[in-house]
């Protein structure tokens, strides 16, 4: 898997997706050197000790990345389909093991965004402690992708005793954040560019399992956490919410928001709360353990910013509201059609 | 996950992919209403006794399907993205347990294509014994994809005592394939309809987990097997027998080749050695276990037509050549460009 000097030519061709020798250039010089996945066959053979353990799960999950642009500030498509699939595998409570990556490349994409995408990937992976074990490649034609699509797969263990979901949320419970709201999304928008908005916002793109155990270490009761991605918090509450039969009040003087974001959201009418986010989460924490989940988050950077954000209630199932300052009180619901294309 | 009517719309929008109820009703109405993945959460979580046992390790494999036309004689993208993941699994001695599926979908496919194609899926899937169990979905906008791309990804368990593998295979194993060679490749190229081939070929498009268990009971010593896919026989050939140190032999009257598939290589001057297979495999296995493993292979329909092909020798590390039944052979190299673009 000496990949150095293999890939001689500047951009992707339709015959780097064609099965033979120029593929296998490609996936050696510009993946597999860098990723050093175990084996040489078409499946990565591997085993955790904690799989074997009574009463663990396995947990499985994927997604696709075709955010736009490919590269923007505080990440770009390799960091977040790292990071997208490891927390999807966290908030559910599991330790993120492996990764599969496939690159779906329109013809002509440079050869060093491909590299840069799967340096990304790697630094990502490590700083989780997962391993990127298998991929694959493809190639089309001018015209029928965008520069390069990522998908991700991941598995991880859950250990037994641990069951996360929206299901344990009860009435009383805390709801949590671990940092600011909407950050990906107001940064994706200004690096658009086709706004004119001058902006230093970074995505919050960032794994958060570290952050996750020591949530988990700290408050044991915790019983369910979610990262809101696509559709942002509003529609991670209001799944959750839905799922678990109660209400949930948030306070929007808690909310934590920069200024840039809620600059961002004025100018072009948009609502924070369902910009997406890349390494937030919302959490619901039995209210006697709420602090100590906060101070451990706030020990460390995923979690500096975490602040309880509202309540779990007894009221209509499903429905999420948030008080204002001023007393009065609205409605957030599910978001019916889309904030932005190509967030994430 | 009563999809039943939900979605009321002809053709995916951009809205299906923002997070919102867009989104939701388009995964519940079209995939997980049929695909019924457990659980409720962002992972699938799951246990498989077989995984349990001393020495039994998990397999991991992934690939992205941009197979155009979408729908072809004998399958879909859908077909093939279950079958190709389950056979990376197999031919590494894994029993396929659980896929992912990752949809990237361009604005205007049509919904009607969506279904036939998450029904078509769930179909092989069940032959195969394996469960889709989490997924993902994405729309980019029109000109930025090509109706549908699939990506699967595939966990198995790798019996304790199975090691497949290129390294394994020994000078004077058999070389066997389980049926007729090319099939996929020219189907693709005549359903493509710009060369006006009027064949009735169909893909050979299969899962061959049934079939590899057959075999590797019948033949236990079973060296290693590779689905010969993307780049043909030939390319797998190739890469194994580079792996193994060995050179390949093969007899060109042994080779199993339908009229229609020798016919369109003789116009299009294609060679079907390099013809994509999505239900061929190729095996190598000590010549005194050969009969056994034909015998257990002809037995079932994905190897009625089994046969072997050639033999591994102590030659030239990394060799295949083709000997003719006129006397003379010729070398089969590793494809170089690329034959037909986006074959699976």
């Amino acid at each position: 898997m000496d990949g150095t000097g293999r890939m001689k030519v500047d951009r992707v061709t339709l015959a780097h997706g064609g099965g033979g020798r120029a593929m296998r250039d490609l996936i050696e010089g510009v993946f597999t050197s860098v990723f050093q996945p175990p084996g040489g066959e078409d499946q990565a053979r591997l085993m955790d000790a904690a799989l074997k353990e009574p009463g663990a799960r396995l947990a499985f999950t994927t997604d696709s990345f075709v955010v736009t642009p490919i590269e923007f500030p505080g990440g770009d498509i390799g960091k977040i389909a790292v990071c997208g699939t490891v927390n999807d595998l966290v908030v559910g409570g599991a330790r993120p093991l492996w990764l599969s990556a496939a690159f779906i490349i329109e013809e002509g994409t440079e050869v060093a965004l491909l590299r840069r995408i799967a340096a990304s990937m790697q630094a990502e992976a490590q700083a989780a402690g997962v391993r990127i074990v298998t991929g694959d490649t493809k190639v089309v034609e001018r015209g029928k992708g965008d520069g390069v699509f990522v998908t991700t797969a991941g598995v991880g263990v859950i250990p037994a005793g641990r069951d996360l979901g929206a299901a344990h949320i009860a009435a009383g419970d805390a709801v949590l954040v671990n940092g600011y709201v909407g950050d990906h999304g107001a940064a994706i928008l200004a690096a658009r560019g086709d706004m004119a908005l001058d902006t230093d916002l970074i995505s919050d793109c960032a794994a958060l399992g570290h952050l996750m155990e020591a949530v988990l270490a700290a408050a044991p009761g915790t019983h369910a956490a979610r990262d809101a991605t696509r559709g942002g918090l509003a529609s991670a509450l209001n799944e959750m919410a839905a799922e678990a039969g109660v209400s949930v009040e948030l306070n929007e003087d808690a909310l934590p928001l920069r200024p840039e974001v809620r600059g961002i959201c004025e100018i072009l009418g948009l609502d924070p709360l369902y910009l997406a986010n890349e390494g937030t989460m919302v959490l619901f924490v039995p209210q006697d353990q709420a602090a100590a989940a906060l101070a451990a988050m706030r020990s460390r950077p995923q979690g500096r910013d975490a602040v309880q954000i509202g309540v779990a209630k007894n009221g209509l199932a499903g429905r999420v509201s948030l008080r204002s300052s001023f007393g009065g009180a609205r409605i957030v619901d599910m978001l019916v059609g889309e904030q932005l294309p190509r967030i994430c």
